[in-house]
């Protein structure tokens, strides 16, 4: 069967590997649609060099249908439509212990830590599949993962209706979460410096601004008679949002922290005393945000389709890696595997 | 009557004015002992000069009788024992909208933006007067408005029965907070630099580290089984410290930042993000820590007296700022009036 492989140093390798059968408690799944996420990106860079194990099958967004159940598995029969939650904790560490499974202290993330989605046939725990809705296109099942992070972030974000919303970061997750926000019945507005990705945004409905053209806290002040923000989404990883973050938010406004900063910014703190802001890191996704995720998708309401930048043959993992880096409008590249 | 002026560059002057008798929602208080706060310390070395109103009479921290009160005050009369929450808000801007008016976009802090209690008499809003019970000592009522400061922080802070609570910083407030958190149940670490407060703070039954001799992060992590605080404040307004408070939380765990930072810190939030870390900033007090302080400093189970580093007649202010800045042991230092 096919697979592509990364092999270290920007180098992909299509190949071929043989399926691995589904043991008792797993699922082998025939693969339709893999996204390409920003992680992957970071793989092909180099960046998690120590954390992979080349020869590297990545991939973690994915949907397909089920080929093959292991002996224990119940709920779920072969040719059901599914996608893969990409989980594995340990049970036994503190943050397991405490309910909070999700950031386990020595959380396995399939496609990471162990192989992924870019192959014909995945064979995962029966823990990490969800059954999807028939209805469901499997190009937009392919979103359900990054969907699930901005359902995560949005319910930490204790985002309600009526709220004033700052997504500052208008990727992929940036505007998943932009999303999911209005769905709450907030009102968001979406800053990026990258006016293509305006432009898309901007036809999604959201409000949109750059802030190297725009005044963005005097217009958040404007809007909002003098208050702030309820709640504001840093999604950028620069040290320009995580100066702005603070800067936005209204007393005992929430910041909620999405972005992996290489290095630790300067923040605000004595703005944060202040106003006594809050600040939230969220990482991932639980079940009920992976099922949040499938009923919104289900539901038809998110435009997900104009988030497909484009479809490929797995066979050009390269290819998509190379069209991200472009930038431009890009938003999610799927392999078609 | 007697008073004391800051008159800027460092110069304090003994000398008298007259009393200003209360207006309608006024009240007059004989005051009797007034705290040194470290904000008087910065109004006294210059850092304020532009928000005081020179000659500023300063003070915050107070306790003393009912002189005099307005024709239209209710509940307060001559001859009560009282204390003050010097805060007044303004009503109409967007924080008291929503419910914050203790962090109005335009408080005035009495002290601070209008003449405040180290003089004779001190006339005041009645909505600041708090009426104290008998039993509770003058001088330990004049920490009610620091130890407010610390039931605020520990509220918000969510400190729980059973929590290992790590606090950054055992000056005045830091030691406070550490005693607040040991009356709901917490079990309590300080840390800080210097070695007599340490041992003062160990007197009280606290266990205490001096992180520049001890693995503070370490020691914290094998106390907690690997799992880290539960909740930290940060009251050391120290690079050093915001570095060390995101080191020492549990998933999800919660630093409180009670400092003012002079400069925005670099705050790792990476880990942020990596353990869903919260941080939210906490500043003065509402209502009902202010109610909170006087019960009990009034149940008698808190050592104050232990807090009182030292009582001088109200012309030795001047003295008192220069042991502040001596260091060493100090705690408070209380002028009598």
């Amino acid at each position: 069967m096919k697979a592509v492989f990364y092999e270290g140093d920007r180098r992909i390798r299509v190949g071929t590997c043989t399926p691995r059968p589904p043991g008792p408690n797993e699922v082998q799944i025939q693969v339709a649609y893999g996204g390409i996420c920003g992680t992957d990106l970071h793989i092909f860079h180099g960046a998690m060099d120590r954390r992979v194990r080349m020869p590297q099958i990545m991939g973690h967004e994915m949907s397909g249908r089920v080929h093959a159940v292991g002996s224990q598995v119940q709920g779920i029969r072969v040719g059901d439509p599914v996608t893969v939650m990409p989980l594995d904790p340990c049970g036994v560490c503190p943050a397991c212990q405490a309910g909070h499974s999700h950031i386990c202290h020595n959380l396995k993330f399939l496609g990471i830590d162990t192989p992924g989605a870019f192959q014909s046939f995945w064979t995962v725990p029966a823990h990490t599949v969800f059954r999807l809705p028939e209805t469901l296109s499997l190009q937009q099942a392919a979103l359900i993962e990054p969907l699930a992070v901005a359902c995560h972030d949005v319910r930490l974000g204790e985002v309600k209706a009526g709220d004033q919303v700052v997504v500052i970061g208008g990727g992929p997750i940036g505007t998943l979460i932009a999303l999911v926000a209005r769905e709450q019945g907030a009102h968001v507005l979406v800053s990026d410096v990258n006016p293509h990705r305006l432009a898309l945004i901007q036809e999604l409905g959201f409000q949109v601004v750059n802030p190297l053209e725009e005044d963005l806290p005097g217009l958040v002040q404007q809007q909002t008679n003098g208050a702030g923000a309820d709640v504001v989404f840093e999604v950028s990883g620069s040290a320009a949002g995580a100066r702005t973050m603070t800067e936005l938010l209204r007393t005992r406004g929430l910041a909620v922290v999405v972005a992996i900063f290489g290095q630790p910014p300067a923040v605000d703190l004595f703005r944060v005393f202040w106003r006594e802001l809050r600040l939230r890191g969220v990482r991932v996704y639980e079940q009920e945000d992976f099922q949040r995720a499938i009923e919104l998708a289900a539901s038809g309401r998110l435009p997900l389709d104009k988030l497909i930048t484009s479809v490929r043959p797995l066979e050009q993992l390269q290819a998509g890696f190379e069209e991200m880096e472009q930038g431009g409008a890009n938003m999610k590249i799927l392999l078609e595997v």
